[in-house]
């Protein structure tokens, strides 16, 4: 088909009625759908059933080293959680803490703790005039609230099919101490599913941040998350290259088996160096006795080693894989070649990130939910929800069944095609 | 036997000749026991196994209302769970938050959201000069420690057989608007075992603090952990009479399954009013996405509902009743009628009270760990750990077997009448 913005005003017109015969067909069909969130599906879901077996009324709920697992205590998680997490995770054992079920609660705890408290001894954030954070945008609209809400200014850096913009990440936090950190989703990021060139990563491990007190905030979110069995993204392992660059206490790094078994269930991880560690144990001994031992047992029970793990998330690529596809495909086969609209092609993670012409995503995104197809909300991937461009929309394909995903995708694509027409015939002549 | 505030020196000196001589035997045992934390045994974690097979790979993990418990949501916990902790708790379902696994953490995030955000709408603590808490001592450790890690001033108030010296709250809380808050253990009290008398929680209910955002801080962490199937402590329930008073607002009440199933894996709750819940929830949304729904079902199919649970808290009471009360036995036998300590005589709880004569707890603990036997730190029991007549000592009955609690409780009231004797020797003409 010929590209949108190349037709005249009459074929605009032509293309938009056809298009508005189509939409009030998909409106007549009471749709439910939703591509909102980075939820597994059912079949995900089930494929963990079998944690629920690894531990039983028979079996002793005791560690390698003796501990009973149903008792208090060992803040920071039992060792052989530490072992199967720190595969996981690419660290060493020694440099992570396990957690309850939810980095996002790790992320939020180490944001507050750095306004009451500080790190490592420098000023208690709540008592500065200003903090900054730097967001690569577009981003993971849960990490952007959590800034929000402590009254974090919050600066958007370019986000590149290779990582931030470094050039200005460099630049920013060279000169200015009241940046104190930057979030970022370093593998299959959300919401395009890139990942950082290891030249990237390199230039974050010799960051000269002008705050003592500026972190990394590496969300490992997608580690072992790939979709193909080839094409893996490999990115250097970030704590080891802080290390190496004489920056040792420079990320935290998180990360969660929330999208490996049960979202809400999990067991989520923090890893960092020596220092951080010490720092945040001698709060976290205020804050709790310890986390929940019984799941970390039953994980690594369930999982035997990272092997098993391995294993287990080639079962959930599977299941998800098509879907990405049939996506993709209905992108390309609805909207290639038209000139409306780009759109990333991950090998891993949970979205697809879609750019729309400047000015029509919220528009689009309505148009959306107005035929029964809830999308993330637009604007959502950006600072404050405001999207610059007002371009870019997020598309979640794991969690509706395979047939509702291909209705949904279908008409998301007729949305983006009749606003990008009534945008294109605002100035057509 | 002879009191021994009633002995001449020469008696006193033959005394503690006779008494080095079973010290010196109990050195030579070299022991290995604890008294010191609040844990229950091995027995006791042994009646919660069936938990562990309330749930398998067969088993539906959906809820009354068809919520899918293995994927993302439900901030506020599962309905089933809010009915049965609300039975627990003698709370409406509707006022109930269930968190992940420790109430210590739900405080913790309580006094922390406070910290950054304020309470409903005033100025967040960190922004005000001073803060300050009233602390009924002695009291639980692990609450001074969350306010003295926040720099919260502690007051401590004296703490009666009925609950803390009302007059004393009363007139502090209604002339100090700095004073935010007070922790409360309003059932079988950590360390004595005492309850809040009818007269006391109305007398709460009823406080006119000068702070618009000052909380009672009621951590129920015992409220069905009874020893004895008739004389058990009853107490009016506080959320009801605050709001009976007009005082809708005035409490946050905690409590856990810590000490019902497992320790670190069970379920945390809040209780409060509407208002408080809508702020609470408002601040929660940006922290996580949900606690651990799989494990509040894993709860709800192994209690049924709350007659399961009390069934359950008897057996509980058929383990650490014979503990306590060896315990009992062996002060009244070893140091009944000699003027130098009491105790308290709890009928629920984890803990015993022992008070010594002035100036010599830090000394009865010191000398009883270097024969094998660790209580909890003497001053532990106060705010700053500052005991100021150094006379609280917490007993803690329920981990030990009860072979080697009698070992311990007997090894004590040695350290005890040694260290009573030095004193008085001080002194004895």
């Amino acid at each position: 088909m010929k590209a949108y913005t190349e037709m005249n005003k009459q074929e605009l017109e032509t293309e938009l009625e056809a298009l508005k015969l189509t939409y009030d067909e998909y409106q007549k069909m009471d749709l439910h759908l939703d591509m909102s969130r980075g939820k597994p599906c059912r079949e995900q879901l089930d494929l963990s059933m079998g944690m629920m077996d690894a531990l039983n009324s028979t079996v002793d709920l005791s560690c390698e080293d003796g501990t009973d697992c149903r008792n208090y205590g060992v803040i920071d998680g039992i060792e052989e959680a530490k072992v199967l997490i720190g595969d996981m995770m690419e660290n060493n054992p020694d440099n992570i803490i396990i957690y309850g079920n939810s980095s996002l609660n790790v992320m939020y705890d180490t944001v507050s703790r750095a306004m009451t408290h500080g790190i490592l001894g420098n000023t208690p954030w709540c008592k500065l005039d200003k903090v900054k954070f730097l967001c690569p945008s577009p981003g993971y609209d849960r990490h952007f609230s959590i800034t929000e809400y402590f009254g974090i200014e919050m600066i958007p850096v370019p986000m590149n099919p290779d990582g931030p913009d470094m050039d200005m990440v460099e630049d920013l936090v060279s000169k200015d101490d009241a940046i104190k950190g930057i979030w970022c989703v370093p593998k299959y990021s959300n919401p395009q599913g890139y990942s950082y060139s290891q030249e990237v990563v390199y230039r974050f491990a010799r960051l000269k941040p002008a705050a003592p007190d500026f972190r990394i905030f590496w969300d490992n979110a997608y580690g072992i998350h790939h979709l193909y069995d080839h094409d893996q993204a490999y990115i250097p392992e970030i704590l080891a290259e802080c290390k190496k660059a004489g920056n040792p206490d420079l990320v935290y790094k998180f990360a969660s088996t929330s999208k490996i078994t049960f979202p809400g269930s999990g067991i989520a991880s923090l890893a960092t160096s020596p220092n951080n560690m010490e720092d945040i144990l001698k709060q976290l001994s205020h804050q709790t006795i310890g986390h929940d031992k019984v799941n970390q047992l039953r994980h690594v029970r369930f999982f035997g080693d990272i092997s098993g793990m391995v294993d287990h998330m080639k079962k959930h690529a599977d299941v998800i894989r098509p879907k990405f596809e049939a996506v993709l495909n209905i992108f390309e086969q609805n909207l290639g070649g038209l000139n409306i609209g780009e759109w990333t092609k991950p090998m891993g993670g949970y979205f697809i990130s879609f750019e729309s012409m400047d000015g029509c995503a919220n528009e689009i995104v309505h148009r959306a939910k107005k035929a029964g197809v809830k999308m993330t909300e637009a604007g959502a991937t950006w600072p404050y929800h405001k999207d610059p461009k007002d371009s870019n929309i997020r598309v979640a394909p794991t969690y509706p069944p395979i047939d509702d995903l291909k209705i949904a995708a279908e008409l998301f694509t007729v949305c983006v095609r009749m606003v990008s027409l009534e945008k294109l015939l605002e100035t057509a002549e």
